[in-house]
């Protein structure tokens, strides 16, 4: 007996990410999709332009395309909805779907920060969680929005809250060599990437910059803390198809020398719960040894797409330790991780069936 | 009446590029090319596997492939000869070029570091040639050797110069974006490269570490002394075909804002004798406001290949400033910048015909 | 005293090459500009999103963009505009320009197969220039237009034509591996072509089964005759900045060696009056022996993008002789061999000041 | 109990993508390696430089890499080997193995086009296994030796196959859009190929010319007839990584209308022994009506990458019918068409355990 689920905005190529994914998901079944007035009212594979390759699954191609508003049956408790919507509708409708009681689980950058919004990844900060019942008495909501951070946050951040935990954190400088799927589809122009590097994501910096405060902060009682950390960025465009490479440098709690590091990001074992997962992967963290590793096309795919590989980890005479790290940003960075998230709140208990 | 020149190792890619240059310069003339024992004795055109564009310059297509030794008819006084040597054979033959008494201006890495060597960007560090003199009393050398940096630390290194002297240098981080032509040829497989990131360069990161203590160091009584700066960086290989381009962030002796740092570059003028060297561009440092540049396509080609374009400057919450900066990296980075070290010898009286 | 000339649809990557191409024309000087209603009225460098590199013409981006509408002040005789134009909006105005008595020299598809409309290559067919008083007759016009071929046609077209001449033609088959400027700017998503081939392009096809017909034909006493050839064609976009080349085999008069036919390629001479228009290449067709050329990145900018480069010439066992021959799309194959079109008509007297 | 198998020259990139198919096949296992003077005598994990993606399969890791001799202990009746040798390497070995009595499965150029060994494609041409007793009547050998086509050939040729049965078959025209993976590694330069065409790839025209006519001939009582076709072919290298796209116009015995021609295609039925081989894929032959298909990056795993991918399929004014087909040049045009070419044999009794 599956748990039903909504996607909202399940015709652009995160929606259509998602609907690939749920089609053979063990725990949850697509019962209700939306997408704009152009293609509600119509099957599914009317409406889309599906380009993310592979065919439409057989499940969903005769859904008809409802309009994004929260009278989606959705016979689940509370009703799960998995947001690919773009910022701006989100900031109409992921509200909207809260009060009504959805559980909204959204990829959109639009309530990342705000304080009682759980920014989740369950290998990282699990117990962030404990903020939904003070957004719901904040808001006075039945319902609730978690969301998933930036794709390019996400590659950065395990081998941080790991040396955080370990070592003690506090500064991170991240440039990363992002994918052309993070852009959607028809996103970046040949012209402009081919034979070529954009050194700019509009927004980007700003989130790999305060993401990870609030990744790597505390919750007590309902309440979150940010990491008292210094932070700065630079995104990059690359002539890549799929998986964002970050290179990190941090200051750390004291020095270490590159075999403490390298020998914390071997001992990390994930918490308990990611075991109860069954999307999780089994190792959610790749360590290569190799000089020229991670690589894009070679490590993306690691774990299904939803393993960390993490490498060239070394001491930094400005900071104090470096490294790269790389995942999937369409996997992992997108509709993968929401979905992990909401197996981890089926799993404490905030969404059933 | 133009100086003769000859280049040593030309049939190689950046040997090449030396002969295409030389081939239209108002100074040099090409009198004698030296290549492998499978290539020696044979014309030019018929040794050479010609591969980066154009055609072969008439005026050296049957010019005899001698063997590199320093027995080249070169009449100048000193005779000159650029470079182009792979590192093992620059190590056994550039010193036995001055000891004969060549100036010997090298594109290869061996001797970068030597203290007595002058690394030369006559943009950055004109004055420390005065090394010449020490280097040859050392070695009891009648010519000397003058090297160019890495095709990789040159992107990097013009702002920082401009920021050390308008506000003092203590680190820089930088990590590089870099062409597939800074290998040679045949050089990285298209295998490797296709749709992804390669994050390593053998060696790369190290001289991108060590290169910019010496460029910036003063040079007091023919003694170099090292800046005292710390430096990391990571350098990567991205599916683009010229141009090396660097995100950089630097601690420098005071905070400053943005608007300081932008005006530091735009009031930065080259030393005086920049303007009398043939081959230097007018505009040697290009600030480009836009968020999304420099770009290598874009900007590789700036000033002849001979040009900075610096953009992206703002402020670093874990350093002080970070800006992005791109050169070509086999004109400015390779063989026109050996070339414009020429100039500035014969300028500086130490070449002459 | 240079003469004045419009370029319509001036905002466009056509449009913004013509005006490149155009700042430096000995003969031309533009003194209008005309662009869409969101554009018209405001300064050219406002209103474009000048993406083709190098900066905006000094001339022109202070010009005022007017509404497309033949009222544009051009002072010559006729006035002159090269239309860049997209077809639906040729379809509306060109023949408009043309009853008011401009001179229209289009890129635009729209009336390149119209029976009395010549469509021009200098190099291949200049004498159907004599379809323009029948043009004017039929139409009770004072101006005309004049149409370019296609960029892929345009590609193949030369050698079939000397071919003709020498030895008779039959049937042409074309398969084209185009580059992605083609289809303008944003054109092709980048993750539609990265690591692909798209096997198709919109109504290119057509075009290049159609115009070579035409291009072929004979006109005799202002009437127009298609050459009596069959043609097949299969246009595919590759992963190319720039450059559209061509894999053709003929079908001809008779049965040639390869030799004959290579010969046929170097006695060829452009027709005189080439040799008198101040954009024509001194070689417009340059013959590869290499077995691996000609090729895109190496050969599209011979003859500063306005030549021919023709290989691997060998006779085919199905047809004739099969050879390849490539040209760059926005130069020859647009912008360049317009204005090349319009010095062509300036020599034979229908264009003056 | 499965049928143990050799390979010959495991350490190539052809040989590690047999390695990596047969770790998971069904009917084989490899009990036996060779590889080089140089990697001989050495574990597998030591002696390969791994690059094709995924981690050395556990199975044959530490096996004993050993030279390629016809001393090799392959339990089998004949005892099996898959050779992934390169071509003169397989003039010296295949015959000895052949004649010390092993059935060599090759995907070498060497021997295809010899009369008496079977050219191999079981859903084309299954019954010129019958060549096979007269190959070891001609040579003594007890033994044998099946060639795979090249894998540019096998794109092109099922729909030829189908054509001919179907109309009859008088001529074809191949143009080849090539990935790169199909050079081996390290294979073409990035330096080559970035932003470029290679029309050109050593001895594939003439491949292309050739194996059609034995694939597409007939075999009776034991003599191989060659089909009488007329054809012609041009082979381009694009930047793809995998995934050969094939260009064909062929004139068939008849006119037929674009629907005949579709019709034939979805009509057709592999032979039915094909169906008894566990990795040929449920649709060996999957049509795509779209104006966009095939693409490389979209259609080269179809059917596990086993399968062809046709489209484009319309009338051709000089010839009959053109089409455009793809199939993954490393699986179906190597390594998994000579193991789905054993299958076949152990179903006709050629090779049992």
């Amino acid at each position: 007996m599956k748990i039903p689920v909504g996607v909202l905005g399940a015709t652009g190529t995160v929606g259509q990410r998602f609907l690939q994914l749920l089609a053979v998901h063990p725990w949850f079944e697509v019962v209700a999709i939306t997408g704009s007035e152009r293609t509600a009212g119509r099957p599914y594979r009317e409406g889309v332009n599906w380009v993310i390759g592979g065919e439409i699954p057989a499940a969903v191609a005769d859904l008809i395309v409802q309009p994004t508003q929260p009278t989606l049956a959705i016979n689940g408790r509370p009703p799960l909805a998995f947001s690919a919507l773009p910022t701006n509708e989100a900031r109409e409708w992921e509200p909207q779907f809260a009060a009504a009681g959805y559980a909204v689980i959204t990829n959109a950058s639009t309530f990342r920060m705000t304080p009682d919004v759980p920014l989740l990844i369950p290998e990282v900060n699990p117990t962030h969680t404990a903020l939904i019942p003070t957004q719901q008495a904040n808001n006075n909501w039945r319902g609730f929005i978690v969301a998933s951070p930036n794709c390019s946050t996400t590659s950065a951040i395990l081998p941080l809250k790991i040396f955080q935990d370990a070592f003690g954190l506090q500064a991170a400088m991240i440039v990363t060599l992002q994918a052309i799927s993070g852009a959607g589809y028809p996103g970046v122009p040949a012209m402009d990437i081919t034979d070529n590097v954009i050194p700019y994501i509009s927004g980007e910096d700003a989130k790999l910059e305060n993401e990870p405060k609030k990744l790597l902060g505390t919750v007590n009682q309902g309440q979150l803390t940010l990491a008292n950390i210094q932070t700065s960025a630079q995104a990059n465009r690359v002539p890549v198809l799929d998986g964002h490479l970050a290179s990190v440098s941090a200051r750390l709690g004291r020095r270490v020398t590159a075999e403490e590091a390298v020998e914390a990001l071997l001992n990390w074992q994930p918490p308990a719960i990611c075991r109860e997962l069954p999307t999780s992967p089994e190792k959610p963290l790749v360590y290569r040894p190799e000089p020229d590793r991670p690589q894009p096309r070679l490590d993306r795919d690691a774990g299904q797409g939803l393993a960390w590989t993490v490498g060239k980890v070394r001491t930094c005479d400005v900071l104090d330790i470096r490294y790269m790290a790389i995942t999937h940003n369409t996997l992992r960075g997108a509709a993968s991780g929401a979905i992990l998230n909401a197996e981890l709140l089926v799993k404490q208990g905030f969404i059933g069936n």
